[in-house]
């Protein structure tokens, strides 16, 4: 029986002997590596460095009496072992029953559903003057890695922090190391506090009114519990800044810092090596800008390509070394990234911001007024514009509600490599609009297309029919295809379109259709609230032609199956052709308006 | 002759002598005075606190070669003056020919077209890296006030400044206030390197990474002059920190700080006196959440009102004094008092957010996660959901397209102050839903509501009809009511609906009134593009019923008059009368659909 079998509540570490403790910490490891190893998807190094702390803030504070909460909970794993979910971790069967991320409808000592980071601080705040006003006298406890302290609301719960008369713990949690590199001038200052012990006479922390100590020790069980009984109850807010080892105990993780920081493919725990080792990334639309990118560079243009911390997803970490003058990572800071690139632009020099939609939405004010209202002629390309395939504290389906409003810019799906080619030169010799472009995430075949210039909305006629067009905006071409030829079936012969633009209407398209069509069909990757064919629709509506939207529901959708949710959304080519019959049969408003209207 | 009277351009500021340049200060002080007297909505103490700075700046630097970059900038007065638009300040009939902020269409000295804070250190930065990957060598300057050094974007740009090779001057103007008191720690630290002249061994800008120098004199021209020639061209970023008196000459300014920061009424430069003393305040719906909270209070409830830095515009000022642990002014800083309003709540005491919409989408990403992922049961009140009203640097009309799509929540817009009452105190005590109420900006009637329960969307019938139905969302229920009894000139006998919810549809109240009306209206005070008559367009598209949706085109709209964008967007009782009249005509739908579906 090991000493995690005894451990079911926070409760039973109080009573554990020191010996016990490190026990526990191995054990918690083993349990940690046992999901991650075999469970893609999952953060490791982060997790890794943190079983300790997590132990002894277990072992000194009253969860869920004292509050616990973890900046963005992808270190939220240990928290999760000693808070009754050991067996998320050790039973592979139930793998799948907790998340990556704390979540307060799971557990009594979750607080926060969160997946965005630097939110800890400002949320702790709001406990800490919610238990003042309520005559309480809890701990709260934020825990931050350095890697969320480069976004702007960490600043500003720092900020907040300095005014409180109250206890507020913030445990920045410094690993050297957010998810690859830190980028930032205060990513120096953490290394001068860390090489002075805490003593330097400069502190951001206290310049922001706050108390602050430091422990180099971070993964030391017993030096972490006197640091956190010595701040305990404590009148005051305080930083508590902890050197830890990211990936702590498991030589792979500390030797591989990045590559292990979140893995995505099983691998063997006693190498560190993927099981499978022909899990490769097959080739996809990133080749496209970057292959585009080089050859501009080659030829001697000025470009900076722009990312907030997460080059690996767009492959621009080679592109980074071979080009530091044109490439600037912002670090977690995306309200930064894009108002620089709109200034970049405005400058003259050609501005290619790449965002992910989930992380894009922090920048809505920014996209708004630094781009759109400024109509900088900076290009956003963005990725996870898409239906499920993400926990809901990653949801991209949002995106289109947020960019297809924004006016001045041109709102762009591609459903192909040679779309988004097009669309990405078009973009880049063009000086007049911001351009969004949306990257498909589905697999992409060849389509190539015919338009070159996207300064006015244009439809393409992928097929040309009668009666019923459908309208498939950038992935959902495909589906769009898939469902004419299912209605073919049934003796149908439909039009298929492909509108590019998420934001503008082809309106002489549109009208053109109508004179041979009397059912429109839309479908998009996104929700139906605020995106493309609820646009599409209003203007049919004004006409009184009868169409059909087809996309997501305003809803979190928490990991589940993509067919699952085309089912829900009824987004198959069964499903709509089923519903696209049943609407050819009657309106409404055909015989209605006439009745109505006639004298 | 004044000497402003020879300064046409910033290069004959160069060959001034001291004398001259004091003489220049006085004049410019005079031109802003002479406007801002008599233009209301001008932004007074800012720009008199910059006088003297900004003729230095021009001075020294070669403007628009090296670029002066000012954050907000309401406080571009004296830039303006300086670089060939004095007339705009001298002139009485040419008041209008500018706005209260930089606007690169307007002039070549400015950069950015800029009103919310916070965003000069990115742009700055996106100018420096731009110029130095294009090889150039001039200086970029940014000029943030201290009070916008609160929001999140300009840590962000600090953080990134850190990082810089090369030139880059960021001047932190400190007046010691922002628009009210500054809130949050960094202004103790701010007085504290005041106090030492810059000493002070902590530093935060220094914590960035970033060069620092500190200027007493801030209101002292050569005093100016000298600290600027010393950092011209100057190879690495540096802050220089420089205090000025806010107001500085003009006493009224100067003894009356936050009352003088902006001015909305004319007032006699001798005095400082409004002109007109009957410009009361009309009764407005500030009283019904006012009054609503201090009868809360009163009975021993927990709530929290939260703003960021504009108490005056919700009359939150006296409130605020009143109940010092019931309130939280979050300073220039959305993101942290959504976030922090929904921690509040997530702990049992009820929070209400006082937003404006403008600043609000600062916190989109907050409001869909902090609020809405987390179900957390905050209250947010928004003013300036409307078309016009505003300069494009504050437009409030894209304000539903953000919130009527966001999942979890109930999106509501008051018509009335009883809708406002009846609305609140729900949203008060229920705990299911965060729940956003926009403020209607039109004068109120009164105009009781019997629905008092909001957790489902629930339309009300305002005046019951036929043929026609006529859905009026918040303010513009009165439009609605307006179009009816025109409509009702021409033999119509229309429906007129208050639906309440911008973002969820009332279904059987729209089947209910589509069994006997073959033609929908919608109306509303915002942008079409994702607003609420979309979603209404969509669903009875979805049936074939004709639907004719009004509100506003998406685009910037600079400071238009509201008539004249309610001629441009036909959102006038005849205007819509004349649409609807026609579409009652004929349907692209009814016989067409017939024709093509019949076999």
């Amino acid at each position: 029986m090991t000493v995690l079998d005894k451990v079911n509540d926070p409760t039973d570490i109080k009573a554990l002997t020191p010996l016990e403790l490190e026990e526990l910490a191995t054990n918690v490891r083993d349990a940690i590596l046992n999901r991650v190893s075999q469970y893609p998807g999952g953060h490791l190094g982060p997790n890794l460095g943190v079983v300790e702390m997590t132990i002894a803030l277990h072992k000194v504070f009253n969860s869920p009496v004292d509050k616990l909460i973890w900046d963005v909970s992808h270190q939220s794993y240990p928290h999760k072992v000693l808070t009754g979910r050991k067996e998320f971790f050790t039973d592979k069967d139930k793998f799948s029953g907790t998340t990556g991320y704390t979540d307060p409808e799971e557990n009594e000592h979750d607080f926060i559903r969160v997946g965005h980071t630097s939110t800890s601080i400002a949320t702790a705040m709001g406990y800490a003057l919610a238990r003042d006003v309520q005559g309480k006298k809890e701990n709260i406890v934020a825990i931050i890695g350095d890697g969320a302290l480069s976004g702007g609301l960490a600043f500003e719960g720092l900020d907040g922090a300095g005014t409180l008369n109250g206890n507020l713990i913030i445990i920045v949690n410094d690993n050297e190391m957010a998810i690859t590199e830190n980028h930032g001038g205060i990513y120096q200052h953490l290394a001068d506090l860390r090489a002075s012990k805490g003593t330097s006479a400069n502190n951001l922390f206290k310049s922001f009114g706050l108390d602050y100590r430091y422990l180099e020790e971070g993964n030391d069980i017993q030096s972490l519990i006197v640091l956190f009984e010595s701040v305990k109850d404590i009148n005051r807010p305080i930083v508590l800044h902890i050197h830890i080892e990211k990936g702590h105990g498991y030589k792979p993780a500390v030797e591989n810092k990045e590559g292990m920081h979140q893995v995505f493919a099983p691998f063997d725990i006693a190498t560190g090596q993927p099981v499978n080792s022909s899990t490769n990334i097959v080739r996809s639309y990133n080749n496209v800008f970057l292959d585009f990118m080089e050859e501009k560079l080659a030829k001697g243009d000025n470009l900076i390509a722009i990312n907030a911390a997460i080059p690996m997803f767009f492959g621009l970490s080679q592109f980074a070394k071979n080009h530091p003058k044109n490439y600037v990572d912002g670090g977690i800071a995306e309200q930064y990234t894009v108002t620089l690139g709109g200034a970049i632009a405005a400058a003259g020099t050609r501005a290619i911001i790449f965002q992910n939609a989930t992380f894009l939405q922090r920048a809505y004010d920014q996209l708004n007024h630094d781009l759109a209202l400024n109509k900088e002629p900076a290009i956003v390309i963005i990725s996870n514009s898409q239906i499920g395939g993400t926990n809901d504290t990653h949801q991209g389906s949002f995106v289109y509600s947020q960019t297809s409003n924004i006016p001045n810019v041109i709102d762009l799906a591609a459903t192909s490599e040679e779309d988004l080619f097009a669309m990405l030169n078009w973009a880049y010799n063009q000086h007049e609009h911001p351009v969004f472009i949306h990257l498909p995430e589905h697999t992409l075949e060849n389509r190539p297309t015919k338009i070159t210039d996207f300064s006015k909305p244009q439809y393409e006629v992928v097929k040309s029919g009668e009666k019923v067009a459908i309208l498939g905006l950038g992935a959902m071409l495909e589906k769009a295809e898939n469902v004419a030829e299912e209605l073919e079936k049934s003796g149908f012969n439909p039009t298929v379109v492909n509108p590019f633009f998420a934001n503008l209407l082809d309106v002489a398209a549109l009208d053109k259709l109508s004179e041979t069509h009397g059912l429109f069909v839309t479908i998009e990757d996104g929700t139906k609230d605020g995106g493309f064919g609820q646009k599409v629709a209003t203007y049919l509506a004004s006409k009184g032609i009868k169409t059909l939207v087809y996309g997501a529901d305003t809803e979190f959708i928490d990991a589940v199956p993509k067919e699952e949710l085309y089912n829900r959304y009824h987004i198959r080519p069964e499903l709509m052709a089923t519903d696209i019959i049943e609407a050819t049969k009657e309106s409404k408003g055909p015989n209605f308006f006439k009745k109505i209207f006639s004298k």
